[in-house]
């Protein structure tokens, strides 16, 4: 029997508080009168307890999923919000609570850390919370925006040097960067049906047209929701990459970018798993995130995706194994690690 | 045996004398003293035949295709450069090349029109042209560009009312619109690996969480390279229009939105036909753009679409014809009662 490791998690269900502090912290921003106190936020172990257990470790169960790497609320990262201030103090107490779930579950919940970025700051000053959240609360991945200004997309690409200082940090510390943008800002972008989905595949073409795994071999990016439009459009994209003299995308990508299969229906899934080396994709699902509805044409939960691995007639047996834990497992080696301390 | 018809064809080999009078043109802009006079370009019927030829006929007839609507290039439309009286005047010389071609090739071209949009002018300001291209070049429909500054986005969203005039004249006219971008002048945005099939996912999601169906419900959008990012989340965007509190997007976008088949393989192409009803898809490749190789897997062109097409064990003979013919007449009106006329 495999673990299953969903890999995208996100903590959509944070008790009501954290959001109240936020709007607090944002009217604080003009009138720094009223700017709460970190310590002016007070969430019991109780209300993180209830939570997690009517929610997402409710779903689990029913689901069948074992483990969730458990990074803050994307949309609620909003690293346009304000100044580097302003975001490291949000980082710093939304990555505190999802800590505090995964010392309440500790069988359950691995922290991801999010990152204190703000748009024009060097990603450098990101790194006091990245070590702390690694040695201080074990978190075993980070998200890394690629867009903090929120849909403007002022920032350079993933491939610049801008970004170096967080590259090492994480290759120093075996840790994977899921490619994760937050709410847009931009009145042309809906967040989770266009921004999401365009950063990914922005993302994933940065990297096609740079050498930046040449610099960083053993850099490891996530690119989330099955990778944007980039498995559809697979043809173009190795079309793209021979045109840009590039080696085949298997040796100039895939050992350094991976997919996740949130992908809410049966046929993306497929395709995902037509076109995507087993190898490259991660089981996930952002359960309680986008899509929380139930698809009337299965009766079952949009981001359920467990069900459509399941029901693939592509997958073997070892296939649904490497996607369901051995791909998580190589490519976040801490989350390994601390599996095999406790004997997993 | 139906008529094969193209739907999405740029001029995208336009004889070199089209290039250099618009790097004068932009050598204008900074020196009025160098600017060029749209009379100062000078090419020949030869040229311009020996142009289709060599490139796109040759093509049509050796992958078996008869009739391509035929648009200026649309990396080149580059709608951010200059101001309004800039593009206006290169959108009257590509449209009279297009129109041009398709005097020569009577048969086998039928123009589709750019529009003069310029970034923070009102749309209101292209009618003058796009009336020109219908009445005189007999102009079959019109590429629409939601972000004139590209990449930036600062365009309200095709929602907007800000968009209404267009649309008023695309109904008066019985014209569809391929919503279509152009050059990315934002470095995160490669143009044809990130750029288009963001602005694809980025319309839709802009019709879906709007009513704009509901002002105009005989308003119709094409979007290109097989919709973006959407036919491989539908789940997701069912899901999203179900949170949102819409229709069915069957009933709520499917009867003004159409995908084309501009997506290079297989397995897309499969998920195209099977998540996305057949009288919605309609046939095409923009060909000699932004993919010009060969697939080494297939030893066939990238975008030599129709191979797909045939070889698609899901579509019937009848399902065929509608993505060869039928859509593509019953979107483009104008198309069908010129092909009428020529008896087909």
């Amino acid at each position: 029997m495999s673990l299953i490791i969903d890999c995208h998690g996100h903590y959509t269900t944070a008790p009501k508080a954290l959001e109240d502090w936020r709007n607090q912290q944002i009217a604080g921003i003009k009138d720094p009168s009223v700017m709460p106190k970190a310590a002016d936020l007070q969430i019991s172990d109780d209300d993180l307890r209830h939570s997690i257990e009517t929610n997402q470790l409710k779903l689990m169960k029913e689901r069948g999923s074992d483990i969730t790497l458990f990074s803050p609320r994307a949309s609620f990262m909003a690293h346009h919000i304000g100044d580097f201030h302003v975001s490291s103090t949000w980082a710093a107490i939304c990555n505190e609570l999802c800590y505090r779930v995964s010392t309440l579950f500790p069988d359950h919940f691995v922290p991801v850390a999010m990152l204190p970025q703000s748009p024009g700051v060097d990603p450098a000053t990101c790194i006091p919370e990245l070590e702390k959240c690694v040695k201080e609360y074990g978190a075993v991945g980070i998200n890394l925006n690629p867009d903090p200004s929120g849909g403007h997309w002022t920032s350079p690409p993933l491939s610049d040097r801008h970004w170096y200082p967080i590259y090492e940090k994480m290759v120093e510390h075996d840790l994977p960067a899921m490619i994760h943008v937050s709410t847009s800002c931009n009145a042309c972008f809906h967040t989770t049906g266009a921004h999401y989905l365009n950063a990914d595949t922005t993302a994933f073409m940065q990297c096609l047209t740079s050498d930046l795994f040449k610099d960083f071999p053993t850099l490891k990016f996530l690119i989330p929701h099955g990778g944007g439009a980039v498995p559809y459009h697979w043809g173009r994209f190795r079309g793209l990459a021979q045109e840009l003299k590039k080696p085949l995308l298997e040796e100039h990508l895939l050992n350094n970018i991976f997919f996740d299969t949130c992908v809410y229906h049966q046929p993306g899934i497929d395709l995902l798993n037509k076109v995507i080396p087993v190898k490259n994709v991660l089981f996930a699902s952002e359960m309680i995130g986008a899509v929380r509805g139930i698809d009337p044409q299965t009766g079952h939960y949009y981001d359920d995706t467990k069900r459509y691995i399941q029901a693939s007639t592509l997958l073997s047996h070892d296939d649904r194994h490497q996607i369901y834990e051995a791909n998580v497992r190589r490519v976040f080696p801490r989350l390994d690690a601390r599996l095999k301390q406790k004997g997993l």
